[in-house]
Formats: structure tokens, C-alpha cells, sequence
């Protein structure tokens, strides 16, 4: 047996002992996890600073290594987010439905774990503890493989993770990294039918691709936002500025920041410089439709590829629609299915709005910002699934769950 | 454009437009369904002639032959099921959670369809039907792909719900049979990422076997059960005998039938003999391992693959354990995740076999056989998923849809 089918057949064995733990036991790892992060801290920023000197050398680029650096205020964060997730109620043994059928049978359907849940990340070394710890919660087995650039962090973090398990008693091997970076052995483990339950790609639309086109596993879609905002005929135009400030500016980075607004006809005029003052304020880049940069003088004009791009930066891309039809058809040729936001007074342009966007979250006069687990108060989360099947929007721990139907009788048969 | 790709663009037009249909719509395209099924069931019976002459000619087994053979007992059974279907209610549209947050945000969680559904079946032309209606109800487009045995009753039946959709004013691109029964457009098919969200496989282990190693959709497993009676040594053997017979002997054919009888020591020397005699009046024939043959003197030998095969016959593989331990570890190894029973009196053991096994069902003193969606209450049923992603156990309307977050604001921002 080679070492990935080693690690995994490990990995898998304890996904049954885990499955049978009590709330208790997965809390007292949690918080045996949470103080070993922090009285073991110099230990990891002495591997973090290895991997940043390295990423410095080789030229990676600086968000990229922001990304990547640990501080000590980020290491007390990571320890505050496994307590975080101690708090959360376990999902576990939830009884979802009961139901007494004629014949005198009890059928229950109760919350089970997955199983082994795969997790492929990039730089970020605060996911290693963040996926490990939700998925511990819900009784699920984390096999980990992080990016090349924090490797050194990675391990060091891993290691101290199950050192805690096994000093709180539980199996270490509940949690694991993949010791290798290589490409080749991603793509191994992206086949591993029969250890791994389901995988869950955590960074950005390249890696999604990339399990996508080379899993034979399930795989669960996060994270691409290509968001928009519509201001329709009857919007409240100084709602509509700073929903549109905050979507931009407040966080660009991030998956449920706008990319692209949407201005009817009517309402262009009034709004759009408006909008554009507003935004001046952070130097957003507007890039704009024929009709949008009449509107602003002096703005880039819009390619096509503005309207598919998630820029994750300060640019937006603008378009005068001549109806909420249009901009219907606008979103659902450019969507990514994330979050979609309409900014009306009509409760009809609301109606058809929220029916017809395909998108996990479809909001009416509010910030796509709001599209993530602790917001719309599910705890914490693994990512934000933009795919129908098995959990839509933010994943929570309940999402990380299946369940099984448990049926007693005295004797009944069919 | 190529013809497939030019049918799939058409299903999912028809997807966009069906996901919006009220619930009154839907029921008006069903009951045009049931209605055209029976008027029309001389064209329909002429077809499936044709289809069954050239199977026997061909040499086909006469079980398969039977599959496909339709009478006007079954056309009614089919136009029963189409409106069985309509009396359930509808999923779409169902609020399933309402959260206000403290910042005055109103988050719905409501159900929708999925969107395409892809169907490849075998034999059985009453599945184009049964699917078809399922789909509708859930408010999916089904696009079909069905046996070449059963391509001109099944082009009929497609052609026969169509023009029923269009007199009831619905758009019939709703369902469309793939015209094209070759394996390479099969495979192409399980590729068309964009078009169909979800492809479900209805038939033997050989085919969705097949759709799991082809396909780059996600795929749901159905059927496929190697299920277990565990006979604990407190069992009420009485009742053992008669759970066995029943999940053996009163329908071999399906994935809820048993096909292992695992038996503790100290129960097998009554429980064996009993049981044998029993079975004996259906003819069932017993592969045992040493100790049930020491027992049951004159039966075969069970090979490592009687273990492992799904009979679907009036077969029967034995084997006598030491403890529940040893029979969980033969389930573990040996189950296909669909139903488990275990007869006993003994509450212990009973919690530590429904905690352990890894099942869609796990049963304590009750047949196997109940595994189906009408048993368990949620009307019709699509197919019994044996994976734990999305839906596990018996799918009826519900499992075929996913859901939307639908955010009501007045200006929030974060």
C-alpha cells in the first residue's frame, strides 16, 4: 500500500470512532486543541516565518503573503475560533423527523456525520485549524492538503492539533495532512473512492476548476461570487449608493463583494453619479456600458470579460438595462449563483426578482455582504456552496452532516 | 450545435420557465398525462409489441422480457402512479426556515427545484413515465435516457407526454427522451456539465456502475442493496424466522431483499434448523459457511462471493458469528449501505447495531423489506440512495429539490 492510501485507510478508521463520539468527548479536543494553539505559538510563528522568508524569496505576490503570515493576533484568533465552534450545538444525533406509521413502526431520521471529508486549500494556514475544527464538531474525519507556500505552518500547526487530540484522550488520526504538496498527489487524492467521503475545495475559481476537472470524488462548490446589484425603476436611490458603497468597498477580496451594478434606464441618470461620488471615496475603477459612460464622463468602457471577471479589487463594471427583464437576463448569462441583490420599492420587481435569480442567496434591499454563516446565524462556516445539490449558501455544520433513517418494530413485515 | 447538445439546451429553456409553474399547473400537466395515457394505450401497447418481438427474438432472458413487457393492467398502473403524484403535495415554494436577525434582516430558506434532472434506465418503460411525473411535480425538467430494448415504447410514452404537457398549455420540452440508445451518446451525456444538474441512474449495479465511472455530473447511487438479518442471541427467534423469510422470500428481485443471514452462536443451533425449514417452502437455496453447514448437513458452501453478491434470487448466504462485534465487522465489510436489520431482545445491543451500521435504514425487529418511499410515508419515490451527499435512503419529492436563501432588508448594511 503506497503512503496516500496509507494515510487515508488511517484517516478512515477513525471516521467510525469518531462517528460514535459523545458532544463531551469532541468538546474536551476541541478545548484541549484551542490551549495547545496558544501555549505552543512560538513554535508556530517559527515554522510561519520560514514559509513567509521563502514566499518572499521565490517573489510571491504581497496579498499572497499577507494571506499566508501569522501573527500573534492571528494565532489568538484561530484559538477563539475552536472555541467558537465548541459552543456550536452538535449536530449529531439530531432526530430531524419521527414518524409512527400504521403497522406500528417508529421511523426516525437522525443526523450522522459524512464520514472523511476532504479538504484542498491554498496559503491560508488558518483554514488547517478552521476545517479540522468544524469538522471534528460534526463528527467528521479531515483530510487535509494545503498549498506548497505554507507547508512548514501547516505541518507544525497539524502536529500540535493532534498532540491535542491524544492528550484529550480522542484518536489523533482524525485529523490529517497530506505531507506532500505535489500536484500529482492532489490528483490522487481527488480519486480516492472509498476513503473519502466528499471534497471540498476552499480558495479561489482556479482551484475550484482544478477539482472539479480532476475529482471522481463528490465534490462541494464554494466560494465563486460573481455578485450584482440591480437598482431598479423604483429604487431608493440613496439606499441604493450605499448598499452599492458597501458590496464594493467594504471587503473586496471576499466571495459575496459586488462586481457588477446593474442601473435601470430611469433611475441611471440620478443614480449613476451619485454611485460614482460615493465611490470615489475608495478609488473604485468603474467600467461601463456605452449608456454608463455617458452617463460618467472620463470612465473606462466595460469588455465583455468585466462582466465574467470576479475582479476581487476595487473596479466595478456598470450596465444601463432597459427593464428588470433585461437585467434578469443579465444575471443569469454572468452569474456564478453566490448572491444576486435587487434595490426596489415595487413589491412585483421584488416578487419576480427573488423567483427567478438562481442563486443561493437572492436579497432584497440589503447587502450581498450578509451572505455568510455567522450572518444569517448558523455559526461558523466551511464555505459558502454555490451548487444545488446536498447544501446551498453558507455550510454550517449541519451541512457537513447526513443522516439515517433508524426503524423499530416487533416483528413487522411487508 | 450538435443534436444533444440541442435537446439538453432545450430541457434546460424548459427548466427555467417549469421552476416557476404554480402548483395548479403542474397538477393540470399530470392529470393531461394520466388522461393521454389511457386514451391513447393502443399506440402505446402496438409499440411495446414490437419492442417485446424483437427482445425474444434476440434472445433476451425472459425476466428482462417481463420488465418490459407493458398490458393494459400496467397502463393502468402508470396513468394510477402520474396521479398518485399529483395528490402529493407540492415541495416547491415551502418556507423551510424563517430567521429574523438582530439587524432587522428577514431570512428565508425556502425549497426549489434543482433544475435538469438526468434519468439513464434500463428495461422498464413504466420509469419514463414514473420519472417524468416525479420531475414535473418537483419542478425539474427530466431529460431520459432509457434501454435499447424499450426504445419504441419509450419514444411513444415521450411522445404521448409531451403532446400532453402542450394541450394542458405547459411546454413540453418539461421531458425529453434522448432519441439515441448508443453507449457513446450515453457517456456523452453524463458530461453535459451546465445542462443537467444531477443524473440519477435507475437499474442494476452494472449500470450505475457505468454512470459513476463516466460521468462528470454529480451523480446520485441508487439500489444497489446487499442487506443483512443479524440474528442477536437474545433475538425472539420465532420472529427472526419469520423476518428472514419475509425479507428473502416475498419479493428476491428488489434492493430491499435480503441476501445475508448472520447468526450469534448461541442462537444458531435452534435458529438455523427453524429457519431452514421455513425457507424451504419457497425453495431457497442456502450457501453456508462451516458452521451453518455443520449445522444445516446437505447445503452448499458459501463462497467469499455469496458474501458479496446481490443475489436477487431465492438464494441465501449464512454464516454463524461469535458476538455482535463480529457480525458488525461482516456488515461493515460487506454492506452496500441500504438497509440492515438486526432481530433482538436486548436493548443494548439493538442501540450499538443502529448507532454502528453504516446504512440508509438501519432496522431493529422489523423487515427490510419497509425500505421504499411509500412505506416510510413520503408518497412516490424516485429511487433509494445509497450515498450519504444530498439525499440517503428512499427520495420522493423533497430529495428532489434544493433550496434558496431569501434575504428581505431595508438598507442594511454590514
Amino acid at each position: 500500500m503506497d503512503h496516500l492510501h496509507e494515510l487515508a485507510g488511517r484517516v478512515k478508521a477513525a471516521a467510525k470512532e469518531l462517528a460514535l463520539y459523545s458532544t463531551e468527548t469532541k468538546n474536551r479536543g476541541l478545548a484541549s486543541i484551542a490551549d495547545a494553539l496558544e501555549a505552543r505559538r512560538a513554535e508556530i510563528l517559527a515554522a510561519n516565518a520560514q514559509d513567509v522568508a521563502e514566499a518572499e524569496q521565490n517573489g510571491v505576490r504581497p496579498t499572497m503573503v499577507d494571506r499566508l503570515t501569522l501573527t500573534d493576533e492571528r494565532i489568538d484568533s484561530m484559538a477563539k475560533g475552536v472555541r467558537d465552534v465548541m459552543a456550536l450545538p452538535d449536530p449529531v444525533g439530531e432526530v430531524m423527523e419521527t414518524v409512527h406509521r400504521p403497522n406500528g413502526l417508529e421511523i426516525q431520521k437522525v443526523r450522522v456525520p459524512l464520514g472523511v471529508i476532504g479538504i484542498i486549500y491554498e496559503a491560508r494556514p488558518n483554514v488547517t485549524v478552521d476545517s479540522a475544527a468544524l469538522c471534528l464538531k460534526s463528527g467528521n474525519a479531515a483530510f487535509l492538503r494545503g498549498g506548497k507556500e505554507a507547508f512548514r505552518s501547516n505541518m507544525t500547526l497539524m502536529s500540535i492539533l493532534r498532540d491535542a487530540l491524544a492528550q484529550a484522550g480522542l484518536n489523533s488520526d482524525c485529523m490529517l495532512l497530506l505531507d506532500d504538496t505535489s500536484h500529482e498527489m492532489a490528483r490522487e487524492m481527488m480519486q480516492l473512492r472509498g476513503y473519502i467521503d466528499v471534497l471540498i475545495p476552499r480558495g479561489g475559481a482556479g482551484l475550484i476548476r482544478s477539482v472539479l476537472d480532476n475529482a471522481s470524488l463528490p465534490v462541494i462548490e464554494t466560494g465563486t461570487g460573481n455578485c450584482h446589484l440591480y437598482v431598479d425603476q423604483s429604487a431608493d436611490l440613496a439606499m441604493a449608493v450605499e448598499l452599492l458603497f458597501n458590496g464594493k468597498c467594504s471587503r473586496p477580496s471576499v466571495c459575496n463583494a459586488l462586481e457588477t451594478v446593474l442601473v435601470h434606464q430611469d433611475a441611471a441618470p440620478a443614480f449613476l453619479p451619485a454611485a460614482k461620488a460615493r465611490l470615489d471615496e475608495a478609488s473604485v475603477e468603474w467600467r461601463g456600458c456605452p449608456r454608463t459612460c455617458a452617463l460618467l464622463p472620463g470612465i473606462q468602457p466595460a469588455a465583455e470579460q468585466d462582466y465574467i471577471d470576479e475582479f476581487n479589487d476595487y473596479i466595478l463594471a456598470s450596465r444601463v438595462v432597459d427593464s428588470l427583464d433585461e437585467a434578469l437576463e443579465h444575471i443569469a448569462k454572468y452569474s456564478t449563483h453566490h448572491s444576486e441583490c435587487i434595490v426596489t420599492q415595487d413589491p412585483e420587481s421584488a416578487r419576480r426578482f427573488s423567483a427567478e435569480v438562481d442563486a443561493a442567496a437572492v436579497y432584497v434591499n440589503a447587502s450581498t455582504r450578509f451572505t455568510d454563516g455567522g450572518e444569517f446565524g448558523l455559526g461558523a462556516e466551511i464555505g459558502i456552496s454555490t451548487q444545488k445539490m446536498h447544501a446551498r449558501g453558507p455550510m454550517g455544520l449541519r451541512e457537513l452532516t447526513s443522516y439515517k433513517y433508524l426503524i423499530h418494530g416487533d416483528g413487522q413485515i411487508r
